[in-house]
């Protein structure tokens, strides 16, 4: 007898943003006052997320404030500027939660491996193997200022860091062998020295001895994620990564970058289920799809003019002499290096539905480039599953428009019919967040080239 | 009428060891199993703890491996070797406990002043207002060797850049001044951006632009709390700190540093009592004498002699050509630096008490150090009425021998006879940490130098 082969599940994770990922989310009726530096709040969507069987909650990070570049009178009227620092705050929810995985953000252009190690070892910890760790390399120069640079690294040198930052914090997860601590009272002897291994690691970027003063991570390596589109991001990710985060508005882009990430793989010896591509989504969903258009339509009531031509001004420079209900014209990015992903996604979203600069900002409000998925629960999860089925992604990563809602409608409306189609689990099976995603560690079974 | 003055309180702190301070508290029958990286036991240790009024817990820390050049045979009996990393643990904690005042340890020689000023921040929102940061240093070269480098900042380097980092942070946590969040979503209005402030600092060690991207502290800025015994660490704390934690054995040496540390107060503008010593102290307490004899005994029969050996090694070089029943040799301490502070201790309690160097790591292995103090709560109180009356002490730093049971003990017997004797709350009375310590922040009412 055969056993039935375990049908193929999506991955979802839910991306906290306190007031959520609508630039007008925090104005929303049902967002709490301090939603942004609440932990209660975070605890309540936490928990919302993991009855709902989510893989893992996430947050996003920059190493400064955000939006800086923006006019004051824009400033004064965006969310974003006031957070939580990923790690604290996961740290707090591993005591909040029970199940659902824990994945922040951590740059690795201003920061230490060791620190890093350590940290992301100390969650999992605390957690029972819940921890994940996604690789950023930062994007500003006001995150460059506040680390004693004028200016950012250069993408190459960014991501050559990156590259070694990354093995040098396998390394240090791998000073301490599995079951190094025999803590035996009768005899005094607490642990296993030839389970120690020091790292001497000797490198361009880091040289660091090693070990960790904390045991190994109870995953191995916590979950690794990473967000690249670029082409040594997507290298990257293929060579040391567990999910991809992406950023993509049609199921032909989404499925030719997974098509590009995953046929990187083998290169490393990984086979293309061991890579996650999640790209983000945005789900307003009602009981009917007017219910759905009304909630949207409420939101975007709230778009700010002033809120809108500032973002597109950061993206593209001065609009002032363009009509407002004209045509995007053709400008050159004003930014370069990471943010250059989001410009060239703006401008092929005016471009591809024609859109004036008004529509423009006003389609960027939600999820500021996300996908924005607008319904009733079945038309959400036809879409879901039209992209799961044709290799456009492995799950998604809900970026809701405003919180506890976003999650709790999801949850609510959306999940039953996953579930109910056999596209996601019913309950969580293992007990660390790569037992319940199915992901072994990297280096696990096989060797990371360093 | 005139009011009655409030009594001066002792500040009680209890800084949490998982195995307990004691060098074989982990082979304690008492101690759980893992108890170094138990994330409950914490939370039942802050609980307790916090049912007892305590001020807050306290987390030592280093940036690597303790005891790495202990030989192998006696690093496999120290279980000092792995440990959660402060910052998560307390943020974990601060969900797990309600009043309870937080601090944690973190480096100024291997970190960066954003980093630190933003997740001490953010820990101060998690926690309602709780948080305190232990200003440290670092002591080794193998924590250096973390980092980058051959070797440990001189002493000079090392407070010179302490000094500059603490004033950074301070900086950065008055990028925005309170209220400068206003949230009204009828007019759109996030925040008044008048009130948040760029810092711009361009220093020897940093040059940070700012503002964090997180809300000021609840408390302003968290508690500072330091260990600085040197000349330079006196100094430091006397500018910048609203605690300090030393390590004294006699009520006239502990009264001296006292005189020492408060007598620089006046050239920084401020008052005696604003800053607050509290010397660690390991209480062994029985419900009479023989019993909290008995427990001692107990704990010092499990001490290995190789570990003790190795400790007196690290601290004096090799003493294998003494006999161990004779009395320690007079050599040159092995270690410089604010190890230096340790070795003094060491040799000073050898000399006073005229120990073998048998007798000497048997003394050394409770506290490493720290005030040892065996007997009935009465006599415990008794010793803690005396310093705290005499000017030796502004409260104590409990460092048990053992966990959960070291703080049990004191909470169930010690801290009812504190209370009786007015020395000590019988409930809190603020909302944060520095309302029930009652110490306003540096700065909250005077500048402070920079």
């Amino acid at each position: 007898m055969r056993s039935t082969p375990t049908p193929r599940m999506m991955s979802l994770g839910l991306s906290m943003r306190g007031t959520g990922y609508h630039s007008a989310g925090w104005r929303d009726p049902s967002t709490p006052d301090n939603a942004e530096l609440d932990p209660g709040h975070f605890a309540r969507v936490a928990r919302i997320a993991e009855a709902a069987k989510f893989d893992m909650v996430f947050l996003a990070d920059a190493l400064g404030m955000r939006d800086l570049d923006l006019d004051r009178e824009a400033l004064a009227r965006t969310a974003r500027v006031s957070r939580f620092e990923p790690i604290t705050l996961l740290s707090y929810l591993a005591g909040q939660t029970s199940h659902i995985g824990l994945v922040g953000t951590a740059s690795t252009s201003y920061n230490e491996p060791f620190h890093i190690a350590r940290k992301f070892a100390s969650l999992d910890h605390l957690s029972g193997g819940r921890a994940g760790w996604n690789v950023v390399t930062s994007l500003s120069d006001d995150e460059a200022r506040n680390f004693g640079r004028e200016t950012h690294f250069s993408y190459a040198d960014r991501y050559e860091r990156a590259r070694e930052f990354v093995h040098v914090t396998f390394g240090l997860w791998q000073g301490w062998e599995e079951h190094a601590f025999i803590r035996d009272k009768q005899s005094g002897i607490f642990f296993d020295p030839d389970k120690l291994h020091l790292l001497n690691h000797k490198g361009k970027h880091f040289s660091v001895q090693g070990p960790l003063n904390i045991d190994r991570p109870i995953q191995g390596y916590p979950l690794i994620s990473q967000a690249g589109q670029s082409e040594d991001g997507q290298e990257l990710a293929a060579e040391t990564a567990d999910i991809v985060f992406s950023i993509q508005n049609s199921i032909e882009g989404a499925k030719s970058y997974y098509d590009s990430v995953k046929g990187r793989l083998a290169k490393y010896g990984r086979e293309p289920d061991e890579l996650r591509v999640l790209p983000g989504l945005q789900p307003i969903v009602g009981r009917t799809e007017d219910e759905a258009r009304a909630k949207f339509d409420a939101l975007q009531a709230l778009v700010d003019e002033g809120v809108g031509m500032a973002h597109l001004t950061s993206l593209f420079g001065d609009l002032s002499a363009y009509p407002i209900d004209g045509p995007l014209p053709d400008m050159e990015p004003k930014r370069s290096g990471a943010a250059a992903t989001v410009i060239r996604l703006a401008r092929d979203i005016a471009r591809g539905g024609d859109l004036t600069i008004r529509q423009l900002y006003q389609a960027l409000a939600p999820g500021r480039g996300h996908k924005v998925l607008i319904g009733s629960p079945i038309r959400i999860a036809d879409t879901m599953e039209e992209w799961f089925r044709a290799g456009a992604a492995d799950g998604f990563n809900i970026t809701p428009a405003t919180l506890p809602r976003g999650i709790e409608d999801f949850a609510e409306l959306v999940v039953p019919e996953l579930q109910r189609r056999g596209l996601f689990r019913t309950e969580y099976t293992g007990r660390t967040l790569r037992e319940n995603m199915g992901v072994r560690r990297i280096g696990g079974t096989q060797q990371v080239t360093a």
